[in-house]
């Protein structure tokens, strides 16, 4: 049966940079299967197949609906044991506090860096929606959020260094080779990276190698991507 | 065999608050083993068992001695496979993650809550090596480094919100049941219970909730060792 993903799709529909999108496309690539993007605009949540969030990613896969990434993870991995996203139940477990690291530590510095650009990429018709959701969210301006990202720059390259300690002994958060809570990783690395053409990462950074190594996964799945990072 | 575990000991000898050690106190309970405690001092760093890096845990069986918590943790796992460390690969790689993450994001707020405690609790002939080496990490004094207690406090918090998310959905970071990774997580709370009267978490918050958990596993080992703290 074929698999469609509702992937948040800018103006440019090429440009596609939600984090919680690209852990699912990676997911599926990692799985081996095919599937078909369907682009969604904030504007068209009613569009959205029930039951859902009001956000996406959202799964179809003949009368399943699958929404939010975690429970698509792991509606992938009971649907489709090959290639598992998590090897067992304990990596699974840790993983979440990986996820939630992610959003909670790491996650917070990005839209200081970016989130005025990632408004800017937004189809107009999803701009006011964007705004005013973020600001409420912020407590203040986007712009006025994002009014030192160098100085966020400097709070997210220091909340990544006990991925950049791990980077020393392994490859990939999930070992030898890498697993969903790669994926999710990732997904907030190129959030910034498609969204945004502040260069988040120097070059000389492990994670910016780990962040490349990701980049070229499945065919270069996500190196392929539209994407707006300008490199110093 | 019969196991000997160097464990950093106070003036109290009864005190022992070595976050490292306390992971492998609860990894060996974890695996039901007994084990027999040599009170290891800074100054008593040439009687370690050879080879060591000057530093405890170190855990002795037979002609066999390893040290560092996370290689002691390796080799119990492949000594004593029964109840394992790390259910798999993948979980092993994952708890890395969360071992660096305690160290290098959570772990720098304890001594700004504590290290004048800890050098306190220490023996006479270990005071001025701890100072000296401290205070050449921290690069100021000792007491500088814990000026605003208050301040450490509310970073540490924040620091601990991805484990505070993480319990809403699961009771340990290895899931169910309490594994490595949370014996990780437990060993830099105990760390600051034993050898600092600060109290560092409030009652009412999960991750409290959780260090309660944490000391009453196995009869209450982490419970029924000496600490200092006092709780509002």
């Amino acid at each position: 049966m074929s698999i469609r993903l509702y992937d948040l799709a800018a103006a440019d529909p090429s440009l596609r940079f939600s984090p919680y999108c690209w852990r699912i496309k990676m997911a599926l690539a990692h799985k081996g299967l095919s599937w078909e993007e369907v682009p969604f605009h904030f504007a068209e949540k009613d569009q959205l197949p029930q039951p859902n969030a009001g956000t996406v990613p959202v799964l179809v896969e003949g009368d399943t609906v699958v929404s939010d990434s975690w429970a698509i993870a792991e509606y992938l991995d009971r649907r489709f044991p090959g290639k598992p996203l998590f090897a067992c139940a304990e990596s699974k477990s840790t993983a979440l506090l990986v996820k939630l690291w992610m959003e909670r530590t790491v996650h917070p510095f990005i839209p200081r860096m970016g989130v005025v650009d990632f408004m800017s990429a937004l189809h107009e018709k999803d701009k006011a929606y964007f705004r005013k959701t973020r600001e409420k969210r912020f407590g203040t301006s986007l712009e006025q959020h994002m009014n030192n990202p160098q100085q966020a720059r400097e709070g997210f390259v220091a909340a990544l260094e006990p991925l950049r300690a791990m980077l020393k002994q392994q490859p990939y958060v999930a070992g030898a080779q890498p697993a969903f809570a790669d994926y999710i990783v990732f997904g907030h690395l190129q959030w910034m990276r498609c969204g945004s053409p502040f260069p988040a990462l120097k070059k000389d950074d492990a994670v910016f190698d780990y962040r490349e190594r990701m980049l070229d996964l499945f065919d270069g799945l996500g190196r392929n991507a539209a994407y707006r990072e300008r490199l110093n």
